[in-house]
């Protein structure tokens, strides 16, 4: 028994995001606010686009960190509810879009989102429309229900999921990743493997979901070293963008397994960054679960590997061709700070992975990256 | 350039069909028809149907015929209207729900279909749910936007297009194809297979679509045979109805092409099976369609053939497994009859093939099925 839902449209193609008026227009939107990071404010770009907006857009929100937190969502709600905001158009990368599909629900209510932040409850399944525009090829979020909120003052980095948080649009314009620097291409983009790949293998898994999985990783193995080497390829980039709203669409349902439930304590305390993190245990991963679950070897021969070893062995190649960490060596790791990893790694992701992950496992696999 | 939009829900799963009260129950959905065709009201499927709905199917509907009318709908929408009617539950394969979607969305007009039937006036852009649950494995029509409709009077066999006909969820439930007569089984499954194999070649082809058709593809060439020979199969039955609803997904927003396009006047005039009509030249256009456009090898390649030439080796060979027509002998046709074929083949499907088929290409290929 399986079910799908995929409520977001897309529009996919070089130039797209010249469109965001014409679209705006069509769908009788009024007020907008964009929200972005700092990174666009200062270059001028959100200023452009919200002048290209025909002027629906009339305020920009670029106070987004770079992991969003309470304050920043509900900063960004507040100024929705006080400027009868109607709709919302997110630019950026994952940190950016979560921080807007969380604040558009929040909005609607009189609640902080400290509220729906690692508790039980849910938030009413209605938004104001999101357009979001991501600039790198890795997160998916545009296409997802989920939102990754931080709590700084609780030290809490946890994902709130609503149907609310689906956006209503997302735009893909590859150009948008011509100049994302290289380590940036890197990171996402073994990120976007990891999103196919989990996904794939997740108990959750769904043949909607493997068949797109399949379509995305074949993607990234063709294309990632090529747009890392040259910045410039345009089909690279165009490819790497395609991989990855379609990985978006794979792991979205079926929830993301093991490498993700292992990055967190690599990202939150050894600032690795995200795709990295989750890259550095794929090829582990993949061979630890390719001996015990066939599907794992049924999806590597879709690629065209021999088995799910030979694909390991392509990622593990893959990572070190685009500078990618294949152990953590210069963390000079203690035996404590192994124990807190394995520690840290059992979240909820981890019971998504198709075989059960022992302590032992853990411990095994990290010291291996001592 | 591309662009994707799926709105319909899907829930799949054997005996998926006994959770039809309790999606009702979910969305508040009050004062349900059942729209079906003669066989499930005879058989008293309907009534049980109606039953289990827990009183919120309130009326059926039971007289679409085979290739639904604009009487058939019109009289559909009359009920609709009369009967304040505010969800569909269409029971059946692709005409049953072909007349639920016209006539959901008619309804809230005052006006006949013939209004929309043929003709460049659009219908709005709203319709009463539609929870559809197909019958056979073939129709797609669960998961698309397009309505086939028959005007009698006119002999005029149509597609309607409008966004207002996609469904709310498409409810799957395989153990409903067991009792498939065999032939029946052959020709869906065949009507699956053009639908994935047109809907990747299709000039509108896109990547979404191209990974779902892929997959779709893969399992009819896994299953159909071994379904149509083994009717108890469970494995290869359920196979099949994923291999469907995943077809639909792939050609709804590309559309289908020449094989299509060639199987209406097979179907109207000489009554060969929707299925079967468009499966008659599939290997006949992958071998002319693999010569020019190197996209028709690389999906072969993806399903494991050497080449466009060994899958249209392969299509021959399934048809004549699943006792399906490879030629037109038992016709008789004569010289005018194929010039009649090769003149109503050039409709608007024909423009969606991904190389231009004059009427020498035509003329040479019903010839060789005389």
């Amino acid at each position: 028994m399986w079910e799908y839902e995929q409520p977001v449209n897309i529009i996919f193609g070089n130039g797209s995001i010249n469109k965001l008026g014409k679209i705006i227009e069509d769908n009788g939107y009024k007020r907008g606010l964009l929200v972005t990071s700092k990174f666009f404010y200062k270059s001028g770009f959100a200023e452009k686009l919200k002048e290209d907006s025909q002027n629906e857009i009339i305020d920009i929100f670029s106070e987004v960190e770079p992991n969003p937190t309470i304050i920043n969502i509900d900063n960004c709600a507040g100024i929705i509810r006080n400027n009868n905001i109607g709709f919302i158009v997110a630019l950026g990368g994952g940190s950016v879009i979560d921080c807007a599909k969380a604040s558009g629900a929040v909005s609607l209510t009189n609640d902080s989102i400290k509220k729906y932040h690692g508790t039980n409850l849910s938030l009413p399944n209605k938004s104001i429309p999101i357009i979001a525009i991501p600039t790198t090829s890795g997160t998916g979020s545009e296409v997802t229900c989920v939102s990754v909120v931080t709590d700084k003052e609780l030290g809490k980095k946890t994902p709130i999921v609503s149907k609310s948080f689906y956006p209503k649009l997302a735009l893909i314009d590859p150009e948008l990743t011509y100049s994302l620097p290289d380590n940036i291409t890197a990171s996402t983009g073994i990120d976007v493997l990891c999103h196919a790949v989990e996904g794939y293998w997740s108990k959750g898994h769904q043949p909607i979901c493997d068949a797109l999985a399949v379509h995305s990783a074949r993607l990234v193995f063709d294309y990632l070293e090529r747009a890392y080497l040259n910045p410039r390829d345009g089909v690279a980039k165009e490819k790497l963008a395609e991989a990855s709203i379609i990985a978006g669409l794979s792991f979205t349902l079926p929830k993301t397994t093991s490498s993700h439930a292992c990055s967190f304590l690599l990202t939150s305390k050894y600032n690795i960054p995200h795709g990295e993190a989750c890259g550095l245990t794929l090829d582990y991963f993949t061979r630890f679960n390719g001996e015990k679950d066939e599907r794992v070897n049924e999806f590597s021969r879709l690629l065209g590997f021999k088995d799910a070893n030979e694909m390991a062995d392509n990622i593990y190649r893959l990572k070190k061709n685009i500078g990618l960490l294949v152990d953590l060596k210069h963390l000079k790791l203690t035996d404590n700070d192994i124990l807190e990893l394995v520690e840290k790694s059992k979240n909820a992701n981890l019971m998504n992975n198709p075989i059960d992950i022992s302590d032992d496992v853990l411990l095994k696999m990290y010291t291996t990256f001592k």
